[in-house]
C-alpha cells in the first residue's frame, strides 16, 4: 500500500545494554526506541521513568529520530531515577 | 510452502567458546541459542543453569533474537553458577 512504500520499515537492530554501574550487560534487538526502553524495563525489571545515555559519553538519546541514527551494537547505559553516568575507567589507569 | 519461503530458515553456524578463565577454547556449530547451550553443556559437560555472554565484553546473550544478529565465529564465555565475566588480561599489560 502506499503507506508501506512511503516510509521505510525500521528493522530490528542489535544494541548493547548495561546499568548504571556497568556491572549488568546485556544483547538486545529493537527497532525503535521505544521497543528498546519497553525491553530494558523488562528485562531489567526496572519500574518508573527510565533514561537511556551512550555509555561512551553519557550523551543522552530522547529522540526516535536520533535513535536511528545511531549504529548497530551501540552501547546503552540505563540510567533510573537518582542513577547518572559516569565515565568507565580506563584500562591501565585503575585508581 | 509460503510460511517456509517467508521467513529465513536459520542455518548452522560456526562459533567458539571458552570457559570462565578461558583455559578451554572449544569450536561448535549450531544453529540457534538453544541448541549452542546443550552443545556446550554436553562438550564441557555442565549440568545446572549456564549462561553465555561476549568473551570481548561481557554482554549477556539471553535471546534467540540477539544471538541470531552475531556474527559467524563470535567467541562466547561459559559461565555456570556463580562465575563472572572478566576482561582478558592486556597483552603487555599484566598487573
Amino acid at each position: 500500500t502506499q503507506q508501506l512504500l512511503s516510509s521505510p520499515v525500521p528493522r530490528a537492530r542489535p544494541y548493547r545494554i548495561c546499568n548504571w554501574d556497568r556491572s549488568i550487560r546485556k544483547g538486545l534487538v529493537a527497532e525503535s526506541l521505544r521497543e528498546l526502553l519497553d525491553k530494558v524495563r523488562a528485562t531489567l525489571l526496572m519500574v518508573g521513568a527510565i533514561s537511556l545515555v551512550l555509555d561512551e559519553d553519557g550523551t543522552s538519546v530522547e529522540t526516535e529520530e536520533f535513535f536511528q541514527t545511531l549504529e548497530e551494537g551501540t552501547v546503552f547505559m540505563v540510567l533510573g531515577s537518582g542513577q547518572t553516568w559516569r565515565a568507565a575507567k580506563v584500562a591501565g589507569y585503575q585508581l
